[in-house]
């Protein structure tokens, strides 16, 4: 069916409402007229260069608004026939036409990620995950640990425990961040139900609309997320092996007002690199000249190879001034074990006391037993001892991995970063290389997987990137996924090489080359 | 110091920004000529009165501009002074100056709590917490669990969980939901960690700000306290002894849209009322009538006293189209225990696909040991029993606890509710009496506490209402509470009655009647 409709009328009385972007708006008004059936089923939408020309607006505006009501059913698209009402008119508009703006950006952030991996194969070496795994765990002391609860009667560990944490484990994590040369006031800190809860906390409690928001360029997927859900407007400042750009950071903030910084100072994730002890302190001169604060996320603080560069908190605490510009967190998901979901946040004292009452509209309470769990291992000197141990482990994992690339790498144009901290090796495919299509295609058919890094970027995402982690497999599993690795790499080498020919000679079995072998 | 202010001047620029409320908007004028010298330390401020006057705003706009300043330290009111910049100028902002609208909004709800309860009798018997105590837990079971786990080798215990909950633990919380009488898909369900996360999911899903949102008049503190945070404009409807009021609901929905109604039809927080079969009916073919959807809280579910009214989405099953408009929750936090921070929600796949986006984004997995421990419960079938036992426990308590009230106050004014379900019996007081000064100044102090309800108020709060809880205490300690309670009472009267007699008569002391004594 294909109706006419007058679609500028439709339109007539298009207005913004406060804080909403433009093709929520186009959006809302398309779906009121499918819904009290003015669109009729099967009305054909004019393409989206055309309503663009009608309403004056960006082509991707109108894109966007067909995208968001293709993903609530309301139309459908149809390559080469157009973009259609799919859906009756609706009695009830129910729950999917109700997204706030933070549901709505969320949900477009999270589409555009990709959906499902290809089929795995049996033996799937994996340097994807951004996790430790099982091989790391202090598992005995863990078994102690819950003979230990067993036998002392398990009442405690499901009462209630206060939002802002158990005193003991409040307690001790005191002391190892004072171990880590950051004097805290226990009025300062607040236990997290894992580290992503430290994001969201913040970011609900200081990100409105339209605040700008500094971030290393790439970084950390579930931040940028976050924050871009609430309609931040995100600034990526580039990393180089030293850390953010300090010329950069320096002319965004001498141009716009900025809300904070975020930084990921040791292992940063996605690239792995480690901010060098110079960038460190000019990162807190800037801080300090321009009135930005920084919120610091040390997820891999306690990852350092080659021993101890302090954070940007630790050097912040010589200066009560600077010391007030920091907001500190940490976890023990990757030092220690990702299920035991506890992490830290340190604030200054009136800041940390607003984003408690955040935690508690979050989730009112972190659970008792793994905070009790996790202050019994702290508390036996455990913790330090298990440092020890998967420092040296993960090193040795770190250089079996950075070896094994530069030998099977080495005639390539391929680069990758060289950690001191952390879980990650960044690297990168020479440029017309895809690594979403490189894992797709031809990596995971050869047994090994990787994270792709399009999605950590701010700006113009690096297709041709990719994040490895060195911690989840053993030395001989690192070699061999290497290998696997390079041969996939060689396969979409010459696959490249095939379809450059074809794009430049029209179709690869008609080209003079082929026809002549 | 008292510097003379050409204050009007100040304001020359004062322009809203899309969505800020005008108290925000004034405070931050004053904020940012506090911070830039134009407005010096100890520059003494107009009265809310006058300034109200100059700029033609309620006095209250002012009022509130004022406090936000004070709690952030920038200004200082003295009773019968005035109000005064209490700060040098700031270079650097820092974060108290960045919070976002949720947050300043968050801030002034909980802010507006009290702070500190009054020092506590050693033996205060309380009836104020919402939570069951440890008597009640399965005690011995949670031990053998944590020994079988011990012995299991705790491997799997501190892997990452998928957001949306372990397999196991779904399809044992979907069995229980069936045998409550609601067909679940797989699709449409996720693993909470706690129900207060399914209240925060909800709440940035779908709430934007200026959405109304209807809710029982009183209701849950965190549910409103979260809602308004996002800056809903929340709609109060009247709870009679049959639940939600028909009529008010009605004439609510057919004059406002609504972006959706929360409801907690068992036991409901804080009155204890359990809605009738026919109300509930009634209230789902409002939300079919008018379109709008329901946001059901099925935290007392699992303790209906009187055997198993069907919940609201038991109801919308029959149908399609209404099962659609309703998101269910549910928790183990009331019937089991609270440390365990799980709980369960129920959406249409769409909703419940994005939902899970919001769930990742807020803490990117639950507890993986929690959730083995409580599926080790379920799949014992110990879940069940352990609901007959504190069934029969908590009628018991309950029983107890309204012979006791009835006794106690016959000869008064005060009524309370009747429950058949949950955790609480809700008290009124005769109009003049402030339950929070009843609890500060008379209750505690005779050994009893319980929970002024005035913050439960989206509207006009009843300053008279509190909330007993009859689950937390033994038949005994019931009774002697209440006998506590009773004394206090005496005791409150006696005060009220002679400072009556002294505001009707200048000074009691000097008063005729006291002379004559």
């Amino acid at each position: 069916m294909d109706v006419s409709v007058d679609i500028a009328a439709l339109f007539a009385g298009l207005a913004l409402s406060e804080g909403e972007p433009l093709y929520r708006a186009i959006a809302a008004i398309l779906r009121q007229k499918i819904e009290d059936g003015s669109l009729a089923f099967a009305t054909r939408l004019p393409p989206s260069r055309e309503l663009a020309g009608i309403l004056k607006v960006d082509r991707s505006t109108i894109a966007r608004a067909y995208e968001e009501l293709i993903s609530e059913g309301l139309i459908v698209s149809h390559v080469g026939r157009g973009t259609f009402v799919a859906k009756k008119r609706v009695q009830s508009p129910g729950w999917s036409a109700r997204y706030s703006a933070y549901g709505q950006e969320l949900s477009q952030v999270m589409s555009e990620l990709p959906v499902s991996l290809s089929p795995r194969s049996v033996d799937l070496i994996s340097f994807a995950g951004g996790l430790p795994v099982a091989d790391s765990y202090p598992q005995e002391e863990f078994s102690e640990i819950l003979f230990e609860l067993a036998e002392s009667g398990a009442t405690p560990l499901f009462d209630f425990s206060p939002a802002s944490g158990e005193p003991l484990l409040r307690e001790l994590v005191i002391k190892h961040l004072a171990e880590r040369g950051m004097p805290v006031q226990d009025s300062e800190l607040i236990i997290l139900s894992g580290s992503q809860q430290g994001i969201d906390l913040m970011s609900s409690m200081f990100i409105d609309p339209g605040d700008t928001v500094v971030m290393e360029e790439p970084s950390y997927f579930w931040a940028i997320s976050n924050f871009r859900a609430r309609g931040a407007n995100l600034l990526g400042v580039p990393i180089d092996d030293q850390g953010i750009n300090i010329k950069a950071l320096e002319a965004v903030l001498s141009q716009k007002k900025v809300k904070f910084i975020y930084l990921m100072p040791t292992g940063q994730n996605p690239t792995g690199i480690t901010m060098s002890a110079e960038r460190r302190v000019a990162v807190l001169e800037l801080c300090s000249k321009f009135g930005v604060p920084i919120f610091e996320d040390d997820f891999a603080g306690d990852l350092d190879y080659e021993g101890g560069l302090p954070s940007l908190k630790a050097l912040a605490s010589a200066s009560e001034k600077l010391n007030q510009m920091v907001v500190y967190q940490g976890t023990f998901s990757k030092a220690l074990a990702p299920g035991i979901r506890l992490g830290w946040l340190v604030a200054p004292q009136a800041v940390a006391e607003r984003l408690n009452f955040a935690k508690r509209g979050s989730d009112l309470s972190t659970s008792s037993l793994n905070q009790e769990i996790l202050a019994r291992f702290l508390s036996r000197g455990s913790y330090l001892k298990h440092l020890v141990r998967v420092r040296a482990l993960y090193k040795e994992r770190r250089d079996t991995m950075l070896k094994a690339l530069s030998s099977a790498f080495a005639k390539t144009k391929v680069t990758f970063t060289n950690p001191r901290g952390g879980l990650f090796i960044y690297l990168t495919l020479p440029e017309h290389m895809d690594a979403q299509r490189f894992l797709d295609e031809f990596a995971q058919r050869s047994g090994v997987s990787f994270a792709p890094s399009r999605h950590c970027y701010v700006n113009e995402p690096a297709l041709n990137t990719m994040r490895l982690s060195f911690i989840q497999n053993s030395p001989e599993r690192i070699e061999e996924g290497v290998v696997r690795l390079n041969l996939a790499y060689q396969d979409f080498e010459r696959v490249l090489v095939r379809e450059s020919g074809r794009s430049r000679n029209g179709s690869y079995e008609n080209s003079p080359e082929t026809v002549l072998i």
